[in-house]
């Protein structure tokens, strides 16, 4: 299988997505539009982000449309919110291959890396086509009944299987490849991809996976047995997960999007043919933003190199 | 960098290697070696094996060599033993890639999948070359004290950083690629292969990789900020550790070579050129192995599939 | 607060429990009625398994009757079923002072350490009343909304307040005897007794707690900040949790009971006045239980003492 | 068995203890001496601080003295340093019944709750007797070689017995109360207290014991078998750690005593019958403090309560 690259180089056309419901970002998303404008640049205003924003869609100089249609014409989108805002969008964009651009409005997240205060510093560089693409691998899920194909998404983070509300424990068959790994008794399963090591699967025990590691992490919820430690597999599995005894069972994709499951349903997942492009200022590390978000050591003032 | 594949057919010249000091093994390695004879196969036993053996070396029908010898005729090598006898010959064979044969004497290990009471029943498919072969990766550390190595290895598990016996922590700097990533105030760090991510690293919190991954896993021991989690990255990094301050530091291969440590040492790793090529039975499967050996969850027999 | 002590000493009066709508255990209960009459014991059989028996509730020789009345006359009561069962005999009849023999269908649970087969084995010293008494505390759970009372309920293991199935997180503010000590950005918190730390609690990350240690364990669901660790305070304390933000919050008795919640509820929870009491046969060991359902290292043969 | 309370009140006699070989603290421990003077006060300077502070012993106006004659004489210590320097004077004055005030030069530990800028700030509630005392356990253990008692020592945080630096593994039977409990292979065993559960036990995934829970914390090092869990035992039990096999046992007190051991060696430890009592200011909280050092989430200006 061949993984589409996006392009990247230097932009012409801008789309702008926000933080559906949040009226802070209003301001800043028109002044962007009115500065990128002033630059040359076609700005394009995601439809629901505009609505949002409370003008009956109507943000000028900017043209309001939907995923789609940015997805056909933007060289990149400038996603202002938190990181699951970066989520959604990535879902949504992610077959277009459009480059995503995070911008933040509050502290920094793991995936966007730019301080609201400080996008217009990095304007000159964005512009230039000098940001730092980074590919990011995203899962595809199928959902199975009776054999049939009921649903099917994508995750940048993670999909994960749980027990729903009620009842203690969800009982599944984890199979790889066509072959039977093991009967997991758990709250749960997660599936997460490197982007989403750092995310729900880190605070259910999982490793940190390097962005340029490529491989799937699976990070069971609360086994009952305590050998069900989290495994990493490579990206080029089928795993399948099928649930066998469940009262409420669910599948969540990006903790966003939600499905009701049923026992004897199966969720066959493996690596997506799409990968997301996120665009990072000039400087960006991975292992740095990372350092500063889990407040890890910073080297000491005399320390022997 | 191109990384060696050794070759796998049917084999013309068979290594014998045990568990050294390990009286009850003798029986079964001269037996072994009676038996390859017959079959019209040349058989090398290993030098300390033989000696451990107690004949003053002489195995008939077997002749008495050493690692390079072993590693410049046979085909592929027997290992009698346990995983701890696996990882020595297998960091001494690396560079020739001989393919190994793993052979346990008491329960299976991860690494040793015959039963001895069994190998006979095997031969028939290991002597016509319709083993399964595995590819596993290793690391390559070198020692630097003032700029200059002083001490090189091999692992096939971990190498492993710790602060000795005396005094209660370590602390040095993680480098990656050159770039700081922080600094570990710990008992040490393990940094493990697949292959290693179900001994030691384990018992650390850490994941398991699929042989298949190729990552490395840095595995903190003990760390005392929380945040300091386990990392995977890619096999392609070159990971530096830099000893900043310790009053007994010391570096393992392995858990089997120790070298001792100073402060401003630093530690280089990367993935070695060469790989250890496994030979499975027909029928192994890497996931049925840990399944069994970490007792998870079989399949139950009412389960919907 | 005085806890009470039920009493413990040759029984005259016995009740059985059975795990509801189990026909497997209906022969196991009508012989041991019939044998427990025969040996002079007055039977009680509470009247949900009776029902479940498919007799219209009559059980010759034993009277049917509901958790009221055994709790009123019965010097003990037999419970057939697995440690679930034991739980929901437990928190009915905790106030009632009833001391509980589990007695297990399958393989032996945390608290059920009779095997069925075994049964008669043990009934000389369990009518002489020479089975070992050991207390177990339980915890007592309000529920208050805007200042109300509007549940209460008891737990043996655990009472766990979690997300429910719609959402990623629960943020809710945890304060121990009015102080306030962190908010918690979680899937849940369990709040466990020292026979609940066996249970889910362990498959949270929790630690194992000596039934004599009295202590309370909290025990986070996946937190969010990494720091947020088990911790165990004393059996004085009064807990309460606060649900500040939630789309589906819950609150869960032994995993049996469950309760719907709001954002700006809390549940105030303490150590029951109330402790049951379970009776071990003869030689029977908390931590050897604990070694064989965790399989943990037996003595060696050839150890040094 | 009655565990000695030490006596609070207004003090007349002051202890001055800093940490070895530090001269920062030089000038703060004879300035705070020349305070207490003028508040009239006796101040006894322990001998190996004012040995460091390179003046002959002499501080004027405070009277050298040892631990002993610190014991037997001071109402209660000032302690100047950090966690290590109160684990120190705690172990040697424990048997004396002397409180203890932590006050630390750099950011605040978990024992030393007073910036040394505030110190005089705290001054009149000192003098006055309005400091809050809070007992804290220790633990009391004895090497016995061959039946004999070879060594004994107090631990204020932690007992710690592990491999050393040379070996994998330590190979050691754990009893409880005279009771096998488990064979344990692993990087060692940490036995710690409600204090220590904070320090080394924490970083080893122990859970954090309130101190007012009297409860002993058992904390694999790296535990072979993935069920060998933190257990919390009470306060009343006796503990037997037996080395079975071990290329380089030792034993660790606090992390700054350490003994070498040998296999067929026991560590038997309870808890002292001694308490070490820390005064903290008014207003001083341990889940405040906890929080402020593990970084825990704060209350949210926009919370129900």
């Amino acid at each position: 299988m061949d993984f589409v690259t996006p392009p990247v180089g230097a932009p012409r056309t801008i789309a702008l997505v926000g933080k559906y419901q949040s009226r802070e970002i209003g301001d800043a998303l028109i002044a962007l539009s009115e500065y990128l404008h002033t630059r040359g640049m076609a700005v394009f205003v995601e439809q629901e982000t505009a609505a949002a924003l409370g003008r009956n869609g109507a943000i000028y100089p900017g043209m309001v449309c939907d995923f789609d249609e940015i997805g056909a014409n933007a060289d990149l989108a400038l996603v202002l919110g938190g990181d699951g805002t970066m989520l959604g969008a990535a879902r949504r964009l992610a077959r277009h291959g459009v480059p995503l651009v995070g911008i933040n409005q509050g502290r920094l997240g793991f995936m966007t890396d730019i301080a609201r205060k400080d996008i217009l510093v990095h304007m000159d560089d964005l512009l230039a086509g000098r940001f730092q693409p980074e590919e990011r691998m995203l899962l595809d899920a199928e959902i199975l009944r009776s054999g049939a194909v009921i649903a099917r998404n994508l995750a940048l983070n993670d999909i994960v299987v749980d027990k729903g509300a009620i009842g203690r424990m969800i009982e599944c068959a984890l199979c790889i490849d066509g072959e039977f790994i093991c009967n997991l008794f758990a709250d749960g399963l997660i599936v997460a991809t490197p982007t989403g090591s750092t995310a729900y699967a880190l605070a259910a025990n999982g490793p940190i996976l390097h962005p340029r590691l490529t491989g799937i992490a699976l990070v069971p919820l609360c086994p009952h047995a305590l050998t069900n430690r989290p495994v990493v597999v490579d990206e080029h599995v089928t795993i399948e997960i099928i649930i066998n005894r469940a009262t409420d069972p669910r599948v969540h994709f990006d903790g966003q999007t939600t499905q009701d499951l049923a026992p004897g349903d199966s969720i066959r997942l493996k690596r997506s043919q799409y990968t997301v492009c996120f665009l990072h200022p000039p400087g960006y590390s991975y292992f740095s933003m990372l350092r500063q978000k889990l407040q890890w050591g910073e080297r000491p003032v005399d320390q022997h190199q």
